[in-house]
């Protein structure tokens, strides 16, 4: 993975410039991963780099998430093991309060730690910071699933030691995960000793130092200990939460093989259950422990039952044992990479980086049953481990298009949280359902409403991840069950929220709520917002309709859950007729809002670069006055409702937008990338596209340690998709308009669409459709419309 | 003090109408309180009434507050002693958190007490809430600044003891309390002991339930006593707050008088010291115990030398004695009502309410030196003892123009802040100061920026308060010395926060401010904020010209202080000209600020009355997003810059804005009443009135318990001077304009202007001016101008 001596130059604009300076916080990816297609290697130990290796090498499956650090229990900054939705809860303290803040915070929290097995040769502990390395290497082989290590150290005393390690969270058993652990002295004998833990470890985290990006801080220990049990090679232990009851067990069991004479017994304290090995070991006779961790977590279970299901799925994996284990995660992998693969020609470092990106996805929603994918997957505990919108708006596509069943899993987990935003909406005084912005139970937990409950467009984001999805998979039997009752109630808040303005000529504006641009706050008539409630609103409208016309059985279901009739869904279709739409009459600029263009341009040319990221050097006072944007917001409406925008319009707009736009936010520069792609900027939309792909190898934003950015992650995917090949999907039509930048010479990617695959091969000369199997379909390519047959490629020339 | 029945009709609108439903809240004064035009008396013991009484009948000097519960200790809800400015600090917690948030959290705490004197009979403890009493009377006499109590009760073995007392917080000596505390057995002889007592006392707050106008809750103990000394009839207290390390020591001494045998001795635990006298006490026979009580604080003196000034306080007071320490504060309140008494004839209970209020004023501000006045003045820990825009703008008026030794005071204390307000600007990347919207240390202490820093116009606020300082007193030398270095840094403000708009025509805007409405948040160009900025901006560029024209080392001295420059007072002088005003073309009416009149109307209609304040029932986003308001801001604009608007324009704003007018807060009646009186609404003049004159006293806001409501007190003064009187001070003329309501007899008051006192009575028959002394000045009644000379009173007929 390479990145240009000089990106500014690369990425051709001012507000790319200011990297320059902050690139020292930039690891140097060269130094660190060399290129490698396939897999993230790092050629030696970097204590420098250990917080952003921790994100970069972490191991998840959507359930089950385990950071990066090492084995041997150490050096560590903020290691840990996480369970999607295994949370604490907090009362949000307000100095000055008002009605209707949220009161509850939620933070995901460290589980039980399984993973750690300490090394001890002749009684010395060994710790990889302070002991001499002969060698280090370590790989994240994302074809397979699986993260290796090897090593070898010398010790005081002249013993060489060599560790070879592989680790992974099981796809296929989402409360597995399994670490394969050979240690072999390799030239003389030497006591080994193999202390392999399972803690309760206290929270040991960093003051947030006032960055609002980070978690909350405990000031007691979260978890209480209510039973621990060690058995043979077992060990087991069962939490709760203080404060949220949630009740979880872990599990941890061990397979030992080597032909070196060994015993084991078991230690026990407080917070720590130990399963101890000894080992007399003869040179270059390999020790190899392998230890499966299991953890099974539930709110009204009790811990014991927990533990016993943690047991179970213990004694399930040694029964399947080792390789085959290792084998079902390279299965389950080609699976994913079959159908989500984006190959490109010409650009190795890119290759790398797209893998990296699809991979993280991967990881964050291959097993995400019932929960959903928090901004930082499972990664690290950034942004308090909430769900934001990111699932719905840049994660949704990817998996709409990629694995229908996981996408239809997550809009599920939305729809659990309907009843929740039904009395959200009616304690703030609405009708309808009001979702939040973000959270981990489903209870509004931003405490700050301006950057939060504010962005109303939460409900229209999840209303039009729900229209996208039926519309692509053609999954009716979702809208009917569930995705109606969605837009049904999203649309109702709308009508409820906005009023039909007598000075706007009696349009129907919305007034008082953020943007996607969160530099911007509480505005009236934001366009992103109003876009995409007018699509929520007429996409519920249309819905009730069809129900009403052909599906009987629907309609009557739909009736008895919300009570919907026919005279509000006509105050929906005129609300979303009368939409208002800022647009500047003397610019043919669409404003952001009502004011947005009245405001003072921020002062770029006077601001240094390491005053980036804003939010960090200025009042938000001083940024919502002028401006100046976080993200993408305008820009955004144009990828997602491209019908509602000419090309000269988009181009019109993101030549203002863009300069004031600042990057400061992950959420841009894939969708930057997209626009630049339709209006022609070439240069432009590939500078973006590399902005993103790096954003966490590279570190661009600075704050990888916190975990990955899966909303840039799912840009990545969507700047491939929608921006190089064009594509669109609207009205039932698949269309491509390839346009792909000029160092690549080749890009192929997988669609699946209305349960069919599709493989789509973009090179500089042609672009070529395959239908894999099933009936006969249709796609667009630019004007042209081509009948797909399985097995029967359709290539079109460029200039066709 | 008598209410209709009927108080809806009485306020003649919508808004008022609500009392009918939350009157269960208000005190039925008529009952608690009879009419008596200089005292409020309570005739019986009304433990239901206890927060409300504890404020009702606190004492205060500006220095020294002391709440209304009783000598013996209990019953007592919120008791307290405070001394202005004796604040203990904690860091402000946001569990979001963004770059210039304030910091530090400030809250006034309880000082030790020394007026507790427990009472027991017979070793029987006395107790008010469970004795049998056979009389109860409590008074508060505003002529005399003093609390009389007198009460008789008889214990279970039949004696009958009655009790007389009196207290006062000395506004001659502002570091003493005296408590004049008698006790005579009436017919059996009996054992007496009074043990009194100063206690530093845990602090016992009730939590804030989310209601923000209370104080911040401490979870620990807030004072450390660092010294007790007991000696005679002599204890002293020293005390440090923990984190603000303020420091205070208080002291207590005796006189005992009577003719009964008696002995004393002290104790003491840990945070209590005790004297102890215990009377064999005989039928009739009085005994007479005198407790002086004093208080000095700092920060950097130690508490060793803060005790002994107390002590010395102590001394001298006891070398003064008893009666003439009450006669001092009897000339010192008959000095303050010859210069600020307001009499009404007609309306003897509105004569009582406004007395109230001009005592409350007195209270607040007798020895203010060094300090500010917080909102709720030394009354209650409401507001956390922040001091506000309502000492600026409020409470101003009244002291510039019947105690302008005050008001420089308070003006002085403000300049006090300005190197802090100065390095908050830096904060928010500002040129100039920014002054704090709520502080006790001169530090930004609002965690709600929406409602708090973003008040920019507490700058303007200031700065009139300067300009109409010097203009009614002719102080030249405050100006040169503080005001025009107050002035220069406060415009240097607004011209680096607004800019020339070329959306609006190349006007000078301000955006993304709060104006005083706190119903509606951060919004561009609020139309009192753009007014008081222009007329700030106008200020400093007039008083710069002036001194560079007439007062050589006055400019020197400035621009030493300020680095002032011609160039830049251009710019301000460009500024105000262009400063933009938001006038709708289609209806006349000022916008409160530029998307105001684009808002939905709120539904008041469908409102229920137990849904107000508002404030507890609806988020913020809710109210900010349609029009509806917590206090007068364009109305406002319309009194402090009355010669910016025409009557007709007065009367259309008035017009529009009333009825969206909650009257949420206590700041919003009196101005109401004075624009109502001009544009002439005579009977709405009078309801308005009416509603602030009772505030307290009727608790008509039901958070009486917090403390008086300061600011309300300051308006009432206006409501009568500004609103009956009809009285503007501008470009150096005084002129009255009467317009007495119907009820009113007779309504008189003095005015202090340029040194001089003058005398207004007005009648329905006529309006008499009598200057007191001195040299003659002019002033204009309606059209006419009459010259003054003392001695010679003028009058004019109505009608003339």
């Amino acid at each position: 993975m390479s990145i240009p001596e000089n990106r500014g130059d690369l990425f051709g604009g001012e507000r790319l410039r200011r990297y320059h300076v902050p690139r020292a916080r930039i690891i140097p990816p060269e130094h660190v991963y060399p290129v490698d297609e396939w897999r993230i290697v790092e050629k030696r130990f970097y204590p420098r780099f250990l917080a952003q290796t921790e994100t970069i090498f972490a191991l998840a499956n959507g359930y089950l998430g385990l950071r990066g650090d090492f084995e041997e229990g150490s050096p560590v900054l903020d290691g840990g093991v996480y369970v999607n939705g295994f949370h604490e809860t907090w009362p949000i303290f307000y100095s000055e309060s008002a009605y209707g803040f949220a009161k509850t915070g939620q933070t995901i929290v460290n589980a039980p730690d399984g993973r750690v097995i300490r090394l001890y040769v002749d009684d010395e502990s060994f710790d990889l910071a302070s002991t001499q390395l002969r060698h280090f290497e370590r790989t994240l082989d994302m074809r397979e699933g699986l993260l290796h290590r090897e090593l070898e150290f010398e010790t005081a005393s002249g013993k060489r030691v060599r560790v070879r390690s592989r680790r992974m969270a099981s796809a296929q058993r989402r409360h597995l995960a399994v670490i394969d652990y050979e240690v072999t002295v390799l030239n003389a004998p030497a006591t080994i000793l193999l202390a392999s833990e399972l803690a309760n470890r206290a929270l040991e985290e960093e003051a947030s130092d006032g960055d609002p990006r980070k978690a909350h801080r405990f000031d007691a220990r979260v978890l209480e200990t209510l039973n621990r049990h060690v058995d043979g090679l077992r060990a087991t232990i069962g939490v709760r939460t203080k404060s949220s009851r949630m009740q979880l067990a872990s599990g941890i069991d061990h397979l030992m093989d080597t032909e070196c004479p060994w015993q084991h017994w078991a230690e026990q304290s407080d917070e720590v259950a130990r399963v101890i090995f000894s080992v007399d070991a003869s040179p270059e006779c390999p020790i190899r422990l392998t230890k499966m961790v299991a953890a099974h977590h539930g709110r009204d279970l009790p811990t014991e039952e927990l533990a016993a299901r943690a047991g179970r799925t213990l004694t399930r994996a040694k029964s399947v044992g080792r390789e085959p284990l290792f084998e079902e995660q390279r299965q389950r992998l080609a699976t994913f990479w079959e159908h989500a693969d984006v190959q490109i020609d010409g650009e190795p470092s890119l290759q790398q980086s797209v893998r990296f990106n699809l991979f993280q996805l991967f990881q964050a929603t291959a097993r995400v049953e019932g929960n959903g994918v928090s901004a930082k997957g499972l990664t690290g505990r950034g942004y308090e481990g909430h769900y934001f919108w990111d699932s719905d708006v840049y994660v949704m596509p990817f998996l709409t298009y990629t694995s229908p069943t996981r996408a239809r899993n997550l809009l599920s987990f939305r729809y659990g949280m309907l009843e929740g935003a039904r009395e959200r909406a009616k304690e703030l005084s609405h009708r309808g359902a009001l979702f939040p912005w973000r959270t981990i139970t489903g209870e509004e937990a931003s405490a700050y409403y301006a950057a939060g409950t504010a962005q109303y467009h939460i409900n229209a984001d999840i209303a039009y991840a729900v229209r996208k999805y039926v519309s692509a998979t053609g999954d009716a039997e979702f809208m009917a069950q569930k995705g109606a009752e969605m837009l049904v109630e999203t649309a109702r808040l709308w009508a409820d929220l906005g009023f039909f303005s007598e000075s706007h000529g009696g349009s129907f504006c919305i007034h008082g709520v953020t943007g996607p641009d969160e530099y911007t706050a509480v505005v009236n008539n934001n366009c992103f917002t109003n876009l995409m409630a007018r699509d929520n609103l007429r996409a519920a409208a249309r819905v009730c309709r069809a129900f009403q016309k052909d599906s009987p059985a629907a309609w009557e279901h739909l009736r008895h859950e919300t009570r919907v009739e026919i005279e509000e869904i006509e105050t929906w279709e005129a609300a979303a007729s009368a939409m208002f739409l800022p647009l500047d009459e003397k610019t043919g600029v669409h404003a952001q809002d009502d004011s947005f263009l009245e405001k003072e341009v921020w002062d770029f040319a006077g601001t240094p670069a390491d005053k980036y990221p804003l939010l960090l050097h200025f009042h938000p006072l001083t940024l919502y006055r002028q401006q100046v944007i976080k993200q993408a917001d305008v820009v955004l409406a144009m990828v997602l409702l491209d019908r509602d925008f000419s090309t000269e319009q988009k181009r019109r707009n993101f030549d203002y937008y863009e300069p004031l736009t600042t990057g400061d936010s992950s959420l841009s520069s894939s969708i930057e990338s997209i626009v630049a792609c339709e209006v022609g900027y070439r240069e432009k939309a590939f500078g973006y596209f590399l902005e993103a792909a790096v954003m966490d190898l590279a570190d661009v934003s600075g704050n990888v340690n916190d975990g990955v950015h899966i909303a840039s992650a799912g840009g990545v995917w969507m700047a491939c998709v929608y921006g190089f090949a064009g594509m669109r999907d609207e009205n039932g039509v698949l269309s491509f308009a390839p346009r792909l930048p000029e160092s690549f010479e080749r890009l192929a990617f997988p669609i699946t669409w209305g349960g069919q695959t599709l493989d789509v091969e973009i090179t500089h000369r042609a672009t070529t459709y395959r239908l894999r199997e099933g009936p006969p379909i249709q796609v667009r390519h630019g004007d042209a419309v081509l009948d797909l047959h399985a097995g029967e490629p359709v290539e079109t020339r460029a200039g066709d």
